[in-house]
């Protein structure tokens, strides 16, 4: 499935950290560049996320603000 | 002003484009690596937005998906 | 690609209408149950949207209120 | 209130799961189409969300990416 | 119909400015304190917004980040 | 950094709750006029917000929905 939201970006799991209903999950996505996303604990398990995986930080456009 | 939002990343704008009321700017984060913004021209033209400029990506940890 | 998005909403597009840089486009999930998305008009011609096409409408969890 | 979302799904609640501060709803929508919904504790006292009730996934265009 | 929806902040439309898909709405919700909203232009029409209307910024808890 | 949110609430921090992975953070921008944010306990002990503090609210105009 292609998707419509315009940021995909690859990188390394370099930690998950699950809370009761949200997890935090840390993907390297260049050289001590971190992405930090906040996802449900359900689908850390559907997609058996843990580190050291390969996997994507994927952002709709309208979702990314600009800082200057 | 330090933000909550967890993913700040930094880059240079590669393009910046207006519609009438919305525009998309691009900003390349790393070699090859562009992220997309749609935000309001009003916030291109407060900021003085244009190419070439170094700016920064700002993400809420709740609005970054995870795909594997 | 599998996402961490809980809802995945399978539908048939129904209209596609672009403005400048924002399109709206709708699709059908279910008898007469429309749901509408606000996308780049770039993710129009990089998915090569048109109606009839089967498609979906992917939301990530945070992003749902409820109303009651 | 009428709301600017344009997106009003109407559905039964099937699910309500509380974490510490953000709690998991979901709704049956259609036969078998599921969304789920990441809202705060305090909201789901506030509405009094139980399984059975009627209710709706409301969710802004802006918010809904399109996969194909 | 109630929300989950944590923030209604209750003000007067200042302006309305529609593009070719997307408006922006502006909200005083106090003495000179302004709120922007980017609805689609859809939603301006059903709602039949217009200057001096009394209406209610609504936003999502998760969708609010902290600056200190 | 300036920033291309175009809201921007300044107001006291009149509760800070922490759960497992997210906190919610209660604002006073005006008399009796309460915003609520959820972000991430990290970004709670990054800004080491606390009660009393004077701080912002920062939301996206994508993300204010209008209510009439």
């Amino acid at each position: 499935m292609k998707l419509s939201a315009r940021n995909v970006l690859q990188g390394r799991v370099v930690e998950v950290h699950k809370g009761q209903t949200t997890a935090h999950v840390r993907l390297e996505i260049g050289p001590g560049v971190i992405v930090t996303a906040s996802i449900t604990n359900e689908a850390v398990d559907d997609l058996a996320l843990k580190e050291g995986d390969t996997a994507s930080a994927v952002v709709k456009a309208t979702d990314v603000m600009i800082g200057k």
